[in-house]
């Protein structure tokens, strides 16, 4: 019965390109409607699996990935979670995905409520594991957010970098500045900032982890009269800042602390101040985190649709004064980790059991076809108090290459 | 006791700067924080207005100006209405403030309903005033919008053609590619994208006047073979365009037809299509148009917030692949406007009589300080249906100036 559920769900979903799906009795079949040969091939192997994927799709197949019940043929995650991804997008209006996004609609609330105690314990699950499992995929400065490819053929290292000099310029940084960063991960951003900015920074994180490292990097390189690494929550810090800068950090707050988190940016801010809020986000309307991504990789977590931001940002006082979208750089980056960490499964397997292995290979694949093909972005929000903060056009971010300070980065 | 009423509103409204006011009785007091001169003074010479101007303040002050019962003293209608707007801005939680906007957010569904036939009564109202009266305060090519100002000392004719460029760039604009515009004014726009850049343009306009001078402009630049330019509702255009282009059209659509107006957009736009929407906004919460700028000015217009226009963009399946934020460049051109007008009252006379040349003398000063003190700016929304049809980056936008295309136009 469950594998007839299970066959009919599939004949909805996959509405284009093709997949084969050999059931645990043993039969094949093909699914879509390209023809030729399939671009993924699943063998479902535990008789329980037909049932646990009806009933919670997602989590399901992240975790029949994860426990080895579900393996892809030549373990081609990338084609299938390219197939996957494509076809959610193509199928939101089949009845059972829109039974399954008003159910999570309904929980929202309550996944992303993060009080203090709530937001360490969420930030602990994923950022205090090992440092060595990040060093296996990340660049050497530990930049764990979406890196700006002005041209794709560029390294990480240099992705990574241009992104950090895009952030400052639109924080039209100059020497002596207060800094605010609110999610200062392993230390990088902020360390530039001081380094190559003359900025004075306090930056925050929840992970001790981090904040340990974070600190040493500091004191290594002369640093810590110049930064600040505080193992506090952002909303915790008082005073003002000429400069607030958030990367990748908006993915935590939650829905029920959208208005909490803009109100504080306003109140942390100088009047005469800038911030930038870098967060992922969704180009489609209102949705929910998936719930295999919630269980295991951000609790707590969501990435928001334009009117949510819009909605808690504009009863706060700040002024949006420039809102990019950066579109498949995230895909790009993902890629990039995805094939570092899969280069050197040895080393992670040292660090970590097989299962945490696959799931982490889920997590950065899945999430790189949500950016090439799921309606993800990521929203760069520059903000201010007062709108004549920053300048009348944004030609001060895109310098003539011959006279760019950047060029000399 | 209206004029006790009043005295009491004049007390808490003027929180910063200072203002003099006569009373039809002869007694005048000062209100307001700031010691010195007062930076405007009002006489009221009608015993009616203290009632008219508790029970409908923006109605009532702008008929009143209008009519001559209410006089600036040196007629420094700029000087009073920035001090107005900052009040504005700075006692948005005064209750009678609330409470008015209550009550216009209740009916803003009404004033804003705008079916086939009522969107043609709005537009005849305004845009069909004489040609003759929009030459004394416009540039010649009559672009009726924010121009841009990459310097502030700009002429008002660099400025519009800078702002034909700008868009233009973001249309990512080629040879032989068809235009579908939408709102399309005089004709300014379409004739430049036809002549400069190639373009087959279908531009639509409600306003027989507009279509009438646009149509002539098309033959006469011997472009009608390239140029269609038609009287009808953009709804009752069928067909794929490659680009898009809506410039100050979206303020009349009305919030009960955003999801109608990106939904349109949309289905009018091919799959690699590029579409822009520039349009006035507010940065801060929904809020309603002003009574007075409702009855004499834009019946059926409003200037929507950020979440306001993401909440009907997100669901058409357009993808935003740009927001740029324009601020303070409408203020520049409103006061070019009101400069201009001003200069040519006598000719204005002429045409109108001096309450409608009050009016809209009051119409360009309280706009230009909207956008000064009141929060007002414009969004320009780069959009397109799939994330690919536009670069990576920004930097096209803003080539380096001894390669620019546009440094030669």
């Amino acid at each position: 019965m469950w594998e007839q559920c299970l066959d009919r769900m599939l004949l909805g979903f996959v509405a284009v390109g093709s997949l084969d799906v050999t059931f645990p009795d043993g039969r094949t079949r093909r699914y879509g409607p390209a023809p030729g040969a399939p671009e993924a091939a699943l063998v479902l192997s535990d008789p329980a699996l037909p049932r646990r994927l009806v009933t919670a799709p997602e989590l399901g197949l992240g975790e029949a990935y994860m426990d080895g019940s579900l393996t892809i043929a030549g373990d081609d995650l990338d084609g299938f979670l390219a197939l996957v991804t494509r076809n959610m997008a193509a199928t939101t209006g089949l009845w059972w995905r829109r039974l399954m996004l008003a159910a999570r609609l309904a929980r929202r609330r309550f996944d992303q409520a993060n009080p203090l105690h709530r937001a360490r314990a969420n930030v602990a699950h994923h950022y205090d594991l090992s440092g060595a499992l990040y060093d296996l995929f990340l660049d050497a400065d530990r930049q764990y957010s979406c890196a700006y490819f002005a041209d794709p053929a560029m390294t990480l290292e240099a992705a990574q970098a241009a992104k950090k000099r895009h952030i400052a310029a639109k924080l039209l940084i100059e020497p002596g500045m207060t800094v605010f960063e609110i999610g200062c991960g392993w230390g990088g951003l902020a360390l530039s900032l001081a380094r190559d900015h003359g900025a004075r920074v306090t930056a925050v994180t929840l992970s001790r982890e981090q904040h340990r490292y974070a600190t040493d990097r500091a004191a290594a390189a002369g640093l810590s009269d110049r930064v600040d690494f505080r193992l506090i929550d952002y909303r915790q810090v008082t005073g003002q800042f000429d400069r607030i800068v958030s990367v990748g950090m908006f993915e935590h707050v939650g829905i029920p602390h959208y208005r909490e988190y803009f109100d504080t940016l306003h109140d942390r801010l100088a009047p005469d101040g800038v911030a930038l809020v870098h967060t992922i986000g969704r180009a489609g309307p209102p949705g929910a985190t998936s719930p295999w991504i919630t269980k295991y990789i951000f609790p707590g977590g969501y990435c928001p649709s334009l009117s949510e931001i819009a909605a808690a940002l504009e009863t706060s006082g700040l002024f949006p004064t420039d809102i990019e979208v950066w579109r498949l750089h995230y895909a790009e980056t993902l890629k990039h980790w995805h094939d570092r960490f899969t280069a050197r499964l040895d080393a992670a397997r040292a660090l970590y059991d097989d299962k945490f292995c696959r799931m982490w290979r889920f997590y950065l694949k899945a999430s790189e076809h949500m950016f090439r093909h799921g309606g993800q972005c990521v929203f760069q929000y520059q903000l201010a108090r007062d709108q004549r903060a920053v300048p009348l056009t944004r030609d001060y971010l895109y310098p003539a290459p011959d006279t760019a300070p950047r060029a000399a980065g």
